[in-house]
């Protein structure tokens, strides 16, 4: 097992990562003293709930703890203030106060969707996350919780940080390969924005994780949240370095609005953001390696590194113009200059933006 | 003009309380640094709009302010989920960004709501209050924003302070006496928990106030403020202390709920709050006097002090156990010891409590 710590001052908080957590999950609650006299609220979706809520649901109540259930929809569409609405109702009937605590279990969307209804819930109450993705890593640590809006994507939310995240490898074995491989696109992307040492350990060991062996994978959760969670507590509130996590995702982020959320997994999205932000940085003079290198590892994850030829540029391009990034009309892009490091580039030009987009879409 | 500084360290903010300050609205904005160059929402609802948006519009953009204005339905209903989408879309159409400000024009309910937009939207971005009702006094000091659910009042929301609160007595003047009386309610609340000096003047300017007196109101807001201000310095996030400004909210909450938050207005529920806590404190053995004196000044403000007929006991008691001030069962009530002087008492049999609201039917 791997155990690291989010090192925000008072708020600062644990992560176990191994095999056979679930099955231990009440010391790991009495650990961190979560109160038993307040019934809890565990929040999760259906394909989760099948494979893990019993398991999870039994653990606690042996160990004490008074359990209530929340199933939502699965899918990026439970992260909506109806949805929100329907789960405060679910925890005002269970009789949570103001020393219960929220539990995510599932992956980026649950803790998400669970992360602002403990951030808002009675102005605040805890939460633990029980991680059962990959892509989860991300979400986990940081402290970013929300839902959308129909207008744009996590536009509504709070910083709220987790009293506890739990990793059980066993979880991530019940999971779909495309899901595996769009969870391995955010990790490698910790990699590239901070660590060329762990890109070639990832380089090395792609097969291993494609095959889920636990150490590996276990190996790799680590790192991917050990890199992210430094950049955060260098930068809690988003003022400016922790902005570099963002590597992919504005053009990401755009491909999942203008395919409705469905068509891209998020990791998907973001493996064709990270494609053209490394063709931006070349045509902005770094060298090019730094493309052929990140296109190198994302196919090498069978991930898509070319724009999906039903989407229109001048939608994406549209859909950029609204991401939340973007301060006072002007561009902002994170760029890799080298594999390891990025800069943060205020100021490029949107017609240089749309010319890599639509080159985009004729990627081998 | 009154200036007073609620202190919360690096959260702290002024509070301005004087005759003409909207017509010097933009010096205000500049003095703390409101930010020009992204666009502003004002928030607000028909009834204020009608007497105070353009003023504050033109003086805001003859200061180089961009300003959009979103309109809400007035009352209570406004503080849901729903609007809160529908002001966040009018946010994102507005192109407001992280830089952005939110200005809640309004009373209670549009300072609750507009506060909630702005902790939410993008995680957080800053907000003013422009106060036009007494009642706003209570909800502009603490950070409380938030909105309802339709189990329960107040229950999603955050701590979110603002960056100032403006109050221009002129404003008060477009009130109808009836929320006059009902914002007198709490500032009285104010002294009775606090400062028995304070009620005194109170006592001896009652007529001044009622007859909307400048520099008695100014008075009166100000020391109302000062008091609660206070408290919320000693115990932001409202662990211990802060409680004691629930002073007849217990009953109160339970009456707005239960009569569908329209027969009474927020500050006559916590009249008939005030006095029934004050029974119960009789009751639990301090001075009758809590209980005569309570009574003889909220009637002086011809405030309500008697339960309405056609509320139904069992549902006031019902609804009150569902308040989020009961941890664990148990019931709490802030009571009145003396005048100017309260105490948390835990373990309030509920038996008790449903003779005293019986009772309350009763009263002359």
């Amino acid at each position: 097992m791997r155990q690291l710590t989010v090192d925000l001052g008072e708020r600062s908080y644990p992560i176990f990562i191994g095999e056979g957590i679930l099955e231990r999950i009440g010391e790991f609650f009495e650990e961190r003293s979560i109160h038993k006299n307040s019934p809890m609220l565990i929040i999760t979706d259906k394909h989760v709930a099948v494979h893990h809520l019993d398991q999870v649901t039994l653990h606690l109540e042996q160990a004490g703890y008074k359990v209530h259930v929340k199933i939502v929809p699965p899918g990026e569409r439970s992260k909506s203030l109806a949805v929100l609405e329907d789960v405060i109702g679910a925890a005002l009937k269970g009789g949570l106060d103001r020393r219960s605590t929220i539990i995510a279990l599932g992956g980026g969307v649950v803790g998400d969707l669970a992360g602002f209804v403990a951030a808002s819930y009675m102005r605040g109450i805890r939460y633990v996350q029980i991680a059962t993705t990959i892509q989860a890593h991300d979400s986990s640590v940081g402290g970013k919780v929300g839902v959308n809006h129909p207008f744009a994507k996590n536009i509504i939310g709070a910083f709220h940080q987790p009293e506890l995240v739990l990793f059980d490898i066993a979880t991530l074995r019940t999971l779909p390969l495309r899901d595996i491989r769009s969870g391995l696109s955010e990790v490698l992307k910790e990699g590239l924005i901070w660590d060329a040492d762990f890109v070639a350990w990832f380089d090395r060991n792609t097969e291993a994780l494609l095959a889920l062996d636990s150490d590996a994978l276990q190996h790799a959760l680590y790192e991917g949240i050990r890199i992210k969670a430094h950049i955060v507590s260098l930068d809690e509130r988003e003022n400016d370095l922790r902005a570099i996590l963002n590597l992919g995702h504005t053009i990401g982020h755009a491909l999942e609005a203008v395919a409705g959320y469905n068509q891209l997994l998020h990791g998907e999205a973001i493996s064709i953001g990270m494609v053209g932000a490394a063709k931006l940085a070349v045509r902005m003079g770094c060298p090019a390696e730094v493309y052929t290198e990140t296109k190198r590892l994302l196919s090498k994850l069978a991930l898509p590194v070319k724009l999906p030829e039903n989407l229109d540029v001048d939608e994406i391009m549209s859909a950029m113009m609204h991401d939340k990034k973007f301060k006072e009309g002007l561009m902002v892009f994170i760029l890799p200059t080298a594999i390891g490091t990025v800069e943060i580039r205020k100021g490029v030009q949107s017609d240089l933006v749309r010319e890599v987009v639509t080159e985009l879409k004729r990627e081998d």
